[in-house]
């Protein structure tokens, strides 16, 4: 089971491919929960129970527990015709979070995790990725083993490459995303065919990962779109 | 005084309109700190202590103490044949800091913050900046009342506005970004002259502000230096 928190987010996870097994609620709260579906446990609290049982400082009022899901890659298809990102080993969950957001911005319906990269049902991941991770899907993979049998092509975010502003991009491909200390590993870095560097004017020695990876997506995204 | 973590990002301050007053090292340590200039106090300590002082759950083993500066934007000048970050109240210190890094990444020298924007010496804005404060200047102004004086274009990033692919951008201007929930303010919103929104494609409601900031500056940093 992940715990979600919030009915915003919660209605977005109605209708998708997860399964809420529970919900917790406030009493104010009660009126909206028969949208949410069918077979799902309902739990009146009060405040001191939320706070116990909440992973906030200020919990929204609702919290659910819902089934975990293991969505595995049979085959490479589902990555033609569109753009996929994978990440090699990123450890901060509000970064994994916020990346899923703006891939679910975009259009971009699959994030590909290297075995190492950070949990995506801890609380902070789910609450940053603000209910777009209802509609994004995320695998974990042998990330160097899956990138050699790509069939389309993949492309990095690294410190030095080809200026971002001037690739001729695919309409279908992978963007990889490394750690946010070390970048991208060897083993990856390997089946890496087009290393792409957001061009760098003043003294800053690098970006966050979540913000390096949306500048790109974005300008993927022009290009699918125009 | 304001707190500082780590030997990589305090070397970033050495050189800057920055003074600092002390630093806690551990041993190892001692042999970098010559090089940090005269007149600051040094004080060898212990892991035990480090831990006590530090804000961090694994501290980088130097802590250092720096003044707050002050500083006050006198006249619009300083704005003039470069392009600004404004911040309309913005409230996650992770935010704040990776927006100055980003900026800073950009060349882009002034963050302007509204007065209910986070606190800059905040530690977890100082750490999200990796450095790049030492660079940057960051301001505290009344916003609304700042923007109507500007002299040189203001733009803002909203959910609605001419779309980021089409704008034809000046060589100067301010970029507004709102908070986290509610965007930008009404009395800050009259001063816009050109709202912009980046093309969203899939099913997520928003972007996180550092995020969407980020994109945008991307932008405008391609049409300054092409």
């Amino acid at each position: 089971m992940f715990i979600l928190e919030g009915i915003k987010s919660l209605l977005e996870f109605v209708h998708s491919k997860y399964e809420i097994q529970s919900i917790y609620y406030l009493p104010q709260y009660q009126s909206l929960l028969p949208k949410l579906g069918p077979n799902i446990e309902l739990f009146e609290i009060n405040n001191a129970e939320l706070s116990k049982i909440s992973t906030l400082q200020a919990p929204p009022g609702v919290l659910a527990l819902l089934k975990i899901p293991k969505p595995s890659i049979n085959n490479h298809n589902i990555l033609r015709d569109t753009f996929s990102i994978a990440l090699d080993g990123v450890q901060d969950p509000g970064n994994l979070g916020t990346i899923i957001r703006t891939a679910d911005w975009f259009g971009f319906k699959n994030v590909i995790c290297s075995e190492n990269t950070v949990e995506v049902f801890n609380p902070k991941t789910v609450q940053a990725t603000m209910g777009s991770l209802a509609r994004v899907n995320v695998f974990y993979v042998n990330l160097a083993e899956f990138l050699k049998e790509a069939t389309i092509p993949v492309y990095a975010a690294m410190l030095s490459g080809q200026s971002l502003f001037e690739v001729k991009w695919e309409k279908e491909g992978i963007l990889v995303l490394g750690n946010e200390g070390n970048g991208i590993s060897d083993q990856v870095a390997d089946s890496v065919a087009n290393a792409i560097t957001i061009p760098r004017i003043g003294g800053a020695e690098s970006l966050n990962v979540s913000i390096s990876g949306a500048i790109i997506c974005a300008e993927i995204s022009r290009n699918l779109n125009k």
